[in-house]
């Protein structure tokens, strides 16, 4: 039997902070390949990656998991009760940065996957796409992986992300979707006048200030069937002129995006365009938009795979995890493009944060979870 | 005959910088005193200003001038043709910072007061009201001459500021008003937050671009008999916050308003406070609002002391001055309160700016002009 806690404290004792290694896949990939995985190290930019099945590709149906091993800095190392890299317990609490992001999901799904392989070997595969850049950029990381299956005919059939979704007990939430996200910056420029003289001068202050009003306003929708409304918040205008007596020539305005399944990256795109084209006619100033899309919705539908996960939980914990499309962007936006992907982990607690920590009693309960998932899957295909 | 153009000369070659009196009003002091004026050094917060009166207090009509000796800084001196200190001439012109604003109007007003008096002394006073805080604060320029005046039982029936009025050709604009100008600072506090939760913050950021696109729309008048419309341009609007994710608690804007005499300083503040307060109840900010009112509206209708003015400047140049309220603001805003009062001088060139100039011919014909009022005003009286 594989020690999920054993392996969480391990890996909580690499310092993979981003695009740093730190020994974290290094010892997975040493686990996977002596219980049989063949293991590939699929490095991009800089960034380490590993992928590791068990079982012949192509031949039955691939149950995949998704995880990362780097974590965000330890930010004011002092004020950790605990040091952030030691996997010290306390009180039934194991401390450390990735502790709950998501070092302990990893482990869980890591040891359910070798002792089920090794148990009960199914007729099928087991994947393992295991990322060392989730919290920086994500572009050398789950991508880096997705790319490199295609190019040698890889694949999942479904697919759990182990981040942590529960949000007060152990397997009371998991994450069917996510909102996307984007930024859009708007330059705004106009001509350099005297205040005492407007009409001579043309204020792209005035120009961003109705734009700001406009995108502010909008309702972009009001909710769909799995998700809250999409939202815009503006989140800073800067101009930086001093001088009361002039009317500058340049404004600039960010807004953050949060959109659901009814909007896209391009269609969001396409109206702040509409609306910058807007401001430009009416009031003459020349307007320059650039947006990054971080990451489009994604939805997998209540279906075959949240049964799935809900059965699982509900056999381990007699409790019904909420289907949400709630929180910030998740690696699932990748895999949605490769197979119907959930997510579902543990309660996080102060994620990112110092003293990040998990209880020790929830290591166990999610390998057994991820484990019956395995079960129930290989069993129904 | 006092040669105006000499006296504008030797101000130039004084060095006196806001707040450095640099020798120019000692100079004066010693000319008036030697002509038999009453010389009297009212200096207040660091600043030197001088009040020289010919004839007796309170001795029938009392004619005044009011003009500055002090002058803004060189700016780029290598840039310069000549020495911005140097009063020297080329192909007619004179150079030199204050060479049009404005020492060559003093010196054609002392010019023109001096030689009046002594050659056909009037039944009454000639007053001069010269100071060296205007193109500062000017907290402790005019206003310091008309509070001492007022406490010493000293005053003018009219006046004439000397500043160069004359657009295109000597003689061809007076100002008989002038626009006020006022600044306001709104400072918007909300409630920081994460931009994927919009709604658990409130974003000043929303709020000052509702208030601002309102400021900036609002239609202050159509112009009144004497003004044009009054204008409000937005000069900034600043935030600072460089985090996408993240709704920043504080967002600041400046509007610079110049009005006409349908509006006052006081009214125009209970305008913007009601704008600031319905963002507040729109958007649940708290909204700060300082207010610096620089000057108020000032308006001396067509009238005998324009009516004297313009016939002065036909008998001399045969061009008829427009009565215009175009134009920043001068000490013609203190004055108001004291006394009719219109401003009167010649061409202005390059004002604030490098190679500040004036036409030499000018100071004669300004001096010429200034000597005519004097005579018809006593003439009349
Ligand atoms: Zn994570
Ligand atoms: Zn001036």
């Amino acid at each position: 039997m594989t020690d999920p806690v054993e392996l969480t404290r391990a890996l909580v004792r690499c310092p993979s902070v981003t695009p740093e290694e730190g020994g974290a896949l290094v010892l997975l990939e040493e686990r996977l390949s002596a219980a049989g995985f063949a293991c590939t190290r699929v490095d991009r930019g800089g960034i380490s990656n590993l992928f590791a099945r068990w079982g012949r590709a192509g031949n039955g149906p691939a149950f995949g998991f998704n995880g990362h091993t780097d974590v965000v800095p330890v930010g004011d190392e002092a004020a950790w009760t605990h040091p952030p890299f030691g996997a010290e317990e306390e009180d039934g609490w194991l401390y450390g940065r990735g502790a709950t992001d998501m070092k302990s999901g990893v482990a869980a799904f890591v040891a359910a996957a070798i002792d089920f392989v090794t148990e009960t070997p199914p007729e099928g595969s087991v994947v393992l796409a295991i990322t060392g850049d989730e919290e920086a950029d994500a572009l050398d990381g789950t991508t880096a992986l997705l790319d490199w299956m295609a190019e040698n005919g890889e694949r999942m059939d479904v697919c759990i992300v182990g981040e942590p979704t529960s949000l007060e007990q152990m397997g009371d939430m998991m994450k069917i979707g996510r909102r996307g996200s984007m930024t859009a910056h708007f330059t705004l420029r106009g001509k350099q006048g005297h205040s005492a003289y407007p009409h001579r001068a043309i204020n792209p202050v005035s120009a961003i200030a109705r734009l700001c009003d406009r995108l502010a306003s909008r309702q972009l929708d009001l909710g769909t069937e799995h998700f809250d409304a999409s939202t815009l918040a503006l989140t800073t205008i800067d101009v930086g002129n001093a001088a009361t007596n002039v009317i500058p020539a340049l404004a600039r305005c960010t807004a953050n995006i949060r959109f659901n399944d009814e909007h896209s990256g391009e269609s969001l795109t396409e109206w702040l365009k509409a609306e910058g084209d807007k401001v430009a006619e009416e009031f003459g100033v020349e307007v320059g938009l650039t947006v990054k899309v971080s990451g489009e919705a994604f939805l997998t539908p209540p279906g075959p795979l949240s049964e799935l996960i809900s059965g699982a939980v509900q056999a381990v914990t007699g409790r019904t995890p909420e289907p949400s499309t709630t929180g910030g962007t998740s690696d699932a936006r990748f895999v949605k493009s490769h197979c119907p992907v959930v997510e579902f982990g543990l309660v996080g607690h102060r994620m990112h944060q110092v003293d990040e920590r998990v209880r020790v009693e929830q290591i166990g309960e999610l390998k057994a979870i991820y484990t019956r998932m395995l079960e129930e899957y290989f069993a129904r295909a």
